[in-house]
């Protein structure tokens, strides 16, 4: 079994030169990937400490507690990373049902179909209705 | 259902400021992620046109046609992209049963145990076998 320095799983992750590492969401029972989103030491820190998935939001510029506004939280059941330890992969339950805001089950819902980017997801609600109208 | 500009669907997509864009390949059959690598717009045309997937190799800078080496190609069965178009998913037949360098079925296998990564992945074969000593 291979042993990192005890005590600092963390420190042997390695975060981009912007401090971010990329995190997959996965639905922990079945398999589905649900969403991709960034996370620094900090996002990674409190997801470990809360049990629920919190990532750095590159558009906001701020920690996201996932779910904080929707109520989509993820709870966290197994934290992996891969041989290079610059990734990082949820297996995650989805309070909700739906990872993406658009109202999907995935945010992975556009397939590639010829010549073009087709719809093709389970939509759980509709945006209009859970974030009201802007 | 969403339509791009009909003929170019990879023009939709959001590569980073470095030309490239994450893509997960994930075992269509068991919904296993196994991997996560980097594609610029000639790997994924590469992939959309020979059906294996093709990913930019940042260590060597250059196209790599996965299992070149090893023999583990891995057959497309999928392409998928998220709502923010940045990010691939590959629904892929992994040939020889290993995505990782390592021997491992998956990459990802390293799980966080408290206080360390504890290796837990199913081993395909022995580096060493596969590659030669060096």
């Amino acid at each position: 079994m291979t042993r990192d320095t005890p005590n600092d799983p963390l420190k042997s992750l390695k975060f981009g030169a912007d401090g971010l590492i990329p995190a997959i969401a996965q639905n922990a029972a079945s398999g589905e990937v649900l969403m991709v989103a960034w996370m620094n030491a900090e996002a990674l820190a409190r997801t470990i400490e809360t049990g629920e998935a919190h990532y750095w939001s590159r558009s906001r510029k701020k920690l996201w507690h996932k779910g904080e506004e929707s109520g989509n939280v993820q709870k966290i059941k197994e934290i992996r990373t891969d041989c290079d330890k610059d990734v990082l992969l949820l297996k995650v339950e989805q309070i909700g049902g739906a990872a993406c805001h658009t109202g999907f089950r995935s945010c992975f819902s556009w397939v590639l179909r010829k010549d073009e980017w087709a719809e093709d997801g389970v939509k759980v609600f509709e945006p209009e209705e859970k974030y009201g109208r802007k």
